[in-house]
């Protein structure tokens, strides 16, 4: 969908997703180390569970989406001269059907069919994969301000291709999850860029295409929406991590019970060992 | 070969390798993570003999192929002018030629002449590298769709090279053994695309072969043979799985013996825990 | 900042840290494995802290000299016509705010937050990539030579943040230590290669841009620069190496007290065993 | 050196470490796996030592034949024009410079310095990493045939650099020691071939320099280089392990004793069981 929503509905479903990944891995990965009581594998076996459905939802709305944009028919072949017909809508389906497989195969994960554990992180490796692939072909004969700004998100998308490749032999590995966390904000801003960019809303005015001095600030623009993405996270962590030590304060205060009155004083021991452990 | 079975030939022999594999890979897997009886060490080294001769026949069958396309004599240089002949059956042949070498490294290692595990892997690695290699300069001077077809073939030869050579370091991996599943089902079918892309039976209209909106459905279609692949090997995966499920009540039934009984009640609680089990 | 000051700072700023770790790593290494006493984890804690600072206060005046350059004030837009301004400092800003970054993480890791061992690395790998990424778009419609010279720095610097991407999953790794200090050095001594090749100082002749022999001397003068980094290194591995040496044979004279007369017997022994260990 | 001898002495040079690697490897492999006594590790660390120091005389013998095809006087810079003077001879000394110093740490390496195990890896392979750089950038100006002739080289020289890093982290991994064997074989027989195509002795007719069929069958010939490589491996390997089996059942008859008369069906059970073995 050449057009401002048919970028900012995909930027936003990216936004969502790494938003939600900014909480869930922080806190997975505090609640663990911290050695918190409210940690719980099945837990989060569930929440995966409940991101393959949103994933498998989103994809629907995205092909739904497209479908809208041709009045709920999309034809691919022009009965009369045989030629192709709205090729970029069915890219764009492409891509949304990979990731509802991704989603699919999240959910089986979860189910008793005994899927190998690391099928789920193949399997959105892929859909970023094909994302870019398609991408890669995607802006043949546009402006080379339109290539350029697709290319550059293709930096984005093979990069969080790779991380998540590597997590399916490197599993629960904090540093990856994170830096697909960040791979995927920026996917989300960069598509919102994108939006704003080549569609601007009535009342901004229009870039121009051919000026090359366009093209050098959205090289920059695209580290300080990296910058950004690094900042939220930031300030994601922070929230979750204050979350869980006050929790975990909490919860020794219960446990104490009737020793309540030199409970103040172990609760700020136990907290200041747990702080000084490596 | 430039021709229709020129190119269905591998095409066929990728297939049936594929799909071979996605039987195979899920009965190993399965067996395994089941633990049935029916899981043994040799059946599956004997059934990687079988794999490693199955592999040199259908080398030998493709040059023999080739040979037979010029009437059993292939000559490499023309003894008139010093030119050289036949030069892209000579390619083929040398495609050919490096699945055979690892087909015998496959049958190698068998025997005892204790040749380092993982050889078998690099070798079949290398046979993917060189078709790749030999495919990136193998169109030149050819229309642009021509080149182009065959250049997203290399995505997936190049991809399962990779795969392959991982391999050597984590043989058994379950999850890089269906994604090399995979790729070799996609090549398999790619074949067979660029056999009615290129040289269409008659009865078939041609393909233009410089119109870009062909080259913008080959991208799309690619991405959905490899859906296709994942279906098929989704499906393979199923039946195995059913067929695991089953043999292994059969045989705890056998087990029981007299104990005729309380047996179905315990083949179902065993069968239960084992599908609890993580 | 085109400017020979300009490539002169960055150059200094790798070379210290190169020239620094060239110091530190092989005096972690050795006091290690020749099991000295001086070997403290703490230590090395507190020096990648000074190091986190040390590379914050560096960004800082560098983007303080990149806003000099402009009189304390850099414009993004340009308020008459809407275009871009000062596109080559806000480029070389965002370097060093990714800099300044990695350095923030470093000593973020120090404090109790709890911060993931690797996410240091990691950012100091992205700071890497996103200073490539930038030179990759900095060059355009610059002269043949200009361009070479920067891309030839791109090996040193994707190299760079390749290596220490591998350390967030091969922490310690003290052979990751020593190259990745091998692509600092010399990427402090090629900025200086650049500020003196293409802003030569007053007295010295300039340089042909166009001249070919020119470009094929760059590619050999870059190798001769890294096999300078390797023969700096070689020497401060030695000077290291003798002086963890002898710190040790002092320290074992200082433990053995009154056993004065028969400890440089002992020590001498001490000391052979160890130097024979593998 | 563009001459013939200026290639046929480092294809040289790469075809004697190549063929002395198939030999040691196999043999390294066979006496660790079929457990025979003269496995002995300080053996191949002396191995090692030696090959270094042949590594450097190599080196030096390969900077003095560039020097002797200058007169012993090899200038940089022509004091008149101050214009760079035998650019390619100065190339060809850098990557002799390189392996020169990959050869001084493998001496190093033996010396009780303490130099981390893995660093002669690193050394090796950045020294290939170089000679690609330097033939990367060497061709420019040539002949088609000229280009394409080194370029495919360089897919021996990277896949080399790229093994022998993978060795830094994986020693001893003996699939990746016997791959790095083949290439280091087949980029021997590939200068040789360059030497033949480029510079025809005497007698020979020249090669067509333009002819697009030449740029066919160059990339056939070095596939078909590699086939050869591997099937002169596989000699070596099977001649080593009849070495080695033999040794082994010699050594047990010396070890019965006067036990004379049941050794010869021991020797032959003994023998049976190691073949058995996985």
């Amino acid at each position: 969908m050449g057009s401002f929503p048919g970028h900012a509905l995909p930027g936003s479903f990216f936004l969502l997703f790494g938003l939600w990944w900014s909480v869930k891995y922080p806190l997975k990965y505090l609640s663990r180390r911290m050695k918190t009581n409210c940690y719980s594998r099945l837990f989060y076996q569930r929440l995966e569970l409940i991101e393959g459905l949103v994933k498998v939802i989103f994809s629907l709305v995205g092909i739904l989406a497209e479908q809208f944009d041709n009045g709920f028919h999309m034809p691919l072949i022009n009965g009369e001269d045989h030629s192709w017909m709205k090729l970029k809508n069915w890219q764009h389906f492409t891509v949304y059907l990979f990731y509802g497989l991704s989603g699919m195969v999240d959910v089986l994960t979860y189910f008793p069919f005994k899927v190998p554990v690391g099928l789920d992180r193949l399997s959105l490796s892929l859909a970023e994969f094909f994302e870019g692939f398609i991408f890669y072909f995607h802006v043949h004969n546009r402006s080379e301000l339109d290539q350029y700004i697709h290319s550059v998100l293709l930096v984005a998308v093979f990069g969080g291709a790779f991380t998540i490749f590597l997590e399916v032999f490197m599993r629960e590995q904090v540093v990856l999850e994170f830096f697909r966390t960040s791979l995927t904000i920026i996917q989300g801003t960069w598509f919102w860029q994108i939006a704003f960019v080549l569609y601007p809303p009535s009342g901004i005015p229009e870039w121009n295409q051919q000026d090359h001095n366009n093209i050098m600030f959205i090289t920059i623009c695209f580290c300080w929406h990296y910058a950004i993405a690094l900042i939220l996270m930031s300030i994601s962590y922070s929230l979750v991590y204050c979350f869980v030590k006050r929790r975990r304060w909490y919860n020794s205060e219960m446990d104490v019970g009737i020793q309540k009155l030199n409970s103040d004083k172990d609760a700020k021991a136990a907290l200041l060992a747990g702080s000084e452990e490596e």
